[in-house]
């Protein structure tokens, strides 16, 4: 079913109110999984808040932590997040990056100790939309077989990119997996296969069947050991700039998935060339689609038509008593 | 054969003096290329070198030509490369970024208007060893096509992360095409086949076969979609940020590719974990190898036994005449 974009967010933001959220956070947490639905990203949007409050209520997540400067270098700043809110951390610190960019030009804030940021693509358009350009990432728990081996070691660590534009920011964000565990369940709750290999199944053999590799947590890298040897390198660059945790000691548990160290870099001086780069990279029958182009798109029918919520997990929100 | 390095970097520092580089330039330009035959890496090391000369002198690289600041901005400065030699002039901006690095926490220079930098990692390893992490990318001239497209639009655009540690430092230096130019180069010289698919045919069909992806220029991006738009943000970041030239601005002739945006990040403050990532990246059985790894036993071995070098490009270099 469709809900309209404030009645979506005003039901989260009310569960976290009822948690004893401060009202200011709770509507920014609250803005942030809303806004990942009415973008299309539901697998970290609504699909995600049961786990959330599950994750709240088994205390990996404390709704009343506030994130804390510990160390500043100039235009570089180390955050602890105190294992606050994930997306509400990583909103905070791009805000921070941001201003840190505008003051020298580039701007870092390195993160620890905080929780999954959700959509990894919304604080890639929150610089964007601030006119600045952002790289930011995130360890994971380890999800992902280094290439060579055959048990998850390392994460599949959500890289972003982004740059803004006046027709519509450039953002790219990916999981260093070829699909990432929310792609690969919702493929396999729509019963699809998967358009490319994505996996190993339990014999060791690449397959394109989603729940094969959900079952055998044996996700591939994107380019073999390229993304392999990428996603060690950011679990290295997070935790090391951070003085955080690196994937290795991150509980192997979804449910309990915590201490997560993150990087946030903005850049607040950008010539305006994209229009140019994107239309010889469309080429001339639009056969090629930049990062972000669709995103617009689903916005506009999300807050036109409403947000595409899945019914059960709707319900299941509406009904949640902490 | 087998040639000591002195004796390489001291022919290839001739033959730039020669041509009436600067003594100190000369130096550090030639070792560049002689550090990248002695790493391994010869695809972007003597064996480049006569490319480099006929581009010297068909005017392409300008090796009088020193790279000169054009806006600073606190801690993110943008540099001219003035068209100089393209590895003389990334190495001087990681240097320059490494010593803002040390006053801001975190440096960055925005490099417009350079050359090939040749072996990407060079930067990596120049920051790691400094003790600094590092973040650089270039862009190329055209020759990946756009996942959707089938012909070249986008650069495979290199991407090196590097984390400094005791041991040996962790350097991950990668194109976004599922092997490099210079890679597929070496494996049709070699007469080999890939170890998995890099490209596509003359009909489209995905490949192994070095020479026919060379011939029909439809380089794969690693993780089709993802590595597309990766090249995408990495030409994107490049251009905006140092206000120089974007993958399709770029004269489409390897004999001629000038005029290259490049970017440099370096971050000061980096807490030593590596050691206990890598332990558990590699696994009780040391299946998976991390990048760099192998760099440091190739590097031992040239110097005690001399670099392997391409006897008919050696000979053409010893041979050449300005």
């Amino acid at each position: 079913m469709r809900v309209p974009f404030d009645e979506l967010h005003g039901v989260l933001r009310d569960q976290l109110l009822a948690r004893g959220m401060l009202a200011g956070h709770a509507d920014r947490c609250a803005r942030l999984f809303a806004e990942a639905s009415r973008d299309g990203v539901a697998s970290h949007g609504l699909n995600r808040f049961p786990r959330f409050l599950r994750m709240i209520a088994n205390g990996s997540v404390d709704l009343h932590a506030q994130p804390a400067l510990t160390r500043s270098f100039g235009a570089l700043e180390r955050w602890d997040g105190r294992r606050g809110a994930g997306n509400l951390n990583a909103w905070t610190s791009m805000a921070r990056a941001i201003a840190l960019a505008r003051e020298h030009g580039i701007g870092a804030v390195a993160l620890a100790n905080t929780n999954h940021w959700m959509r990894g693509g919304a604080y890639g358009w929150q610089a964007a939309d601030a006119g600045v350009a952002a790289i930011c990432w995130t360890n994971t728990l380890a999800n992902v077989p280094p290439w060579g081996a055959s048990d998850p070691r390392t994460g599949n660590n959500p890289l972003i990119l982004a740059v803004p534009r006046t027709a519509g920011p450039i953002v790219l964000d990916m999981a260093v997996s070829q699909f990432s565990v929310g792609a690969l369940t919702a493929y396999a709750a729509r019963g699809e296969r998967l358009p490319v290999a994505g996996g190993y199944d339990a014999r060791g053999a690449l397959t394109d069947d989603p729940q094969a590799i959900l079952d055998s947590q044996r996700l591939l890298p994107i380019g073999f050991w390229k993304g392999s040897g990428l996603s060690l390198m950011l679990d290295l660059l997070a935790a090391s700039l951070s003085g955080g945790r690196a994937t290795h000691e991150i509980a192997a548990d979804p449910e309990r998935e915590t201490g997560l160290s993150q990087t946030f870099i903005a850049f607040a001086h950008v010539e305006p060339m994209a229009d140019a780069v994107l239309q010889h990279f469309h080429g001339r029958t639009h056969d090629a689609r930049h990062p972000g182009e669709r995103t617009l798109a689903t916005r506009a029918r999300s807050l036109r038509e409403g947000v595409d919520v899945d019914d059960a997990v709707w319900r299941e929100v509406l009904e949640s008593q902490h």
